[in-house]
């Protein structure tokens, strides 16, 4: 097996990802891999590279003289707000995002959540811990309506599994492409309307300039007062001071929050305590080594055979 | 509209509910419609009665020459083995029970719990206690095998929901009828092969003579050590004192058990405490008064009609 020999970078701050990541590349043949975890080493490695896979790379070296054959930047992750607005990053150098990786994870986290809330998990823990025989009915997710803000393939999946537990589904997207997947299908200049019927709206949109807190006072007041409110895309898509003040006041049944503005959300920050707010560390669609390997192994070689890549990011769409 | 005027007596402990299924039949035009939540008022009403709706009837009654005019008693609930087994119930007397009215409820039940485990939820609510930023990677539940004991209707809809998760699939029952909705289906001498390969086993089995103790310490060690048992059926299909001294050697993941040998199960019972247990006050497939009422009216018109009855037992099969 003759590989041409490109010279990839693979960076991570996690040292053990960073030596997976290294051997699963070499296993397949491309044997000029290096691996860092620090400014320094990358800046070592860095002249002569080509390719980079990298997660938390300090891209201020980017537009350095040595990263001038850098050709091609391969994030580990699916959202690339910070990379699509970095100066550093030259213009004419491919940037790639994870896509088609998270559908699976993210969708379960998603129905972890709703089935919880919905069939009252937290009365049933406390029953157990009281040793109290506590026989109520619980409501269905059967009947209820999902909407889903993103019908990408991590949205797609939410559909799909909606569909499986009799669900009414809608959607909104910006290109409408996938608007056959839903019931009812809206378009961002309809977000109003596109809430007030919701059960669930589960935000899986990129972070750009059209989304930043496209969630805000006006949408959540609009929503029904017992709705539910997910976020696994972007923390910036809902403006928190929004939805902080809107669920003080009474509105909205829960919100599930995987994603902040501020990540890690600070220790103290309001959020963590709050009735009905369930917080988790941006950890429901996690860029697993099998997963990110797999991904970046079959763009490689369409790299080489200059074929278009998977996951290229349109940096005017900004995703 | 003329309605024949058979005389109905509902019967359940809870005045509300026995209220609430008065209305609802009446509201369809049947006007002799009795309630009564005591042995006292059961007594009174039976004379002339011909059909009983009930949940916990005092029995005994039946096979009193107050109780000659009954012909068809339709249980509020799915499970039947109390019934079947009562010689106070004559034996030319009908009995039915719900069926097609749990799959919704248990299902959706099973995946909660299912969810919760695979995506450690546990984990995540003590990190939001702790206000602690823990950003693990879960597993998921696609790719696992779930085996379902029973393929009626319950077993049916766990079956559809598993498949939306990308599960295998496979399933144990008496008639086979159902094999194909399955990827390898098991007959009752197969328990063992049929439990060996599972991460997930469901027991949804009716209880009868061939079920009782179905599950024993020799299968649960069959299983793999971090597989887990979920009983939406019957306790007695488990043996209860084989499941807690296999967990206490610490084989099995989790158990998942919403009902018991003795219900309401005791304050202070081994089982509400251990490790990995999870315990429900048998409400998983709740029996509501709008599905039990609509399911009782249509049977009704079928009663009348002089057609099958819907969830007609079997006094043989014992369900």
């Amino acid at each position: 097996m003759s590989k041409r020999q490109t010279n990839i970078l693979v960076f991570s701050p996690n040292l053990t990802d960073v030596e997976a990541y290294v051997e699963s590349i070499r296993k397949e043949g491309y044997l000029s891999v290096q691996g860092a975890t620090t400014f320094e080493e990358a800046e070592k490695y860095l002249p002569n590279t080509e390719v980079i896979l990298a997660w938390k790379f300090p891209t201020q070296l980017l537009n350095k003289p040595i990263s001038s054959s850098v050709r091609w930047f391969q994030s580990m992750g699916a959202g690339v707000n910070d990379l699509v607005t970095d100066p550093s990053i030259p213009k004419d150098m491919f940037i790639t995002r994870i896509v088609d990786q998270f559908g699976t994870y993210i969708s379960e986290y998603v129905f972890s959540f709703l089935l919880d809330i919905v069939k009252d998990g937290p009365r049933m823990r406390q029953a157990q811990l009281k040793q109290s025989w506590d026989s109520f009915t619980s409501d269905t997710l059967k009947g209820k309506t999902i909407g889903i803000a993103g019908l990408g393939s991590i949205g797609a999946e939410i559909v799909r599994k909606a569909r499986a537990f009799d669900m009414n589904v809608n959607g909104l997207s910006f290109s409408g492409k996938q608007a056959s997947l839903v019931d009812q299908h809206y378009f961002p200049n309809q977000w109003l309307e596109f809430v007030k019927e919701l059960d669930y709206l589960v935000q899986t949109l990129p972070l750009t300039d059209q989304t930043h807190y496209v969630i805000n006072k006006d949408i959540l007041l609009a929503m029904k007062p017992n709705a539910c409110l997910i976020n696994v895309g972007r923390g910036a898509l809902i403006n928190e001071d929004h939805l902080i003040s809107v669920m003080q006041s009474g509105h909205l049944q829960a919100a599930i929050l995987d994603v902040f503005e501020k990540e890690p959300l600070p220790k103290g920050h309001i959020l963590w305590s709050m009735p009905n707010v369930y917080v988790t560390s941006h950890l429901s669609g996690p860029s697993t080594v099998e997963g990110v390997s797999h991904f970046f192994i079959k763009n490689l070689k369409r790299y080489l055979e200059e074929q278009p890549l998977h996951g290229l990011v349109d940096r005017k769409l900004g995703y």
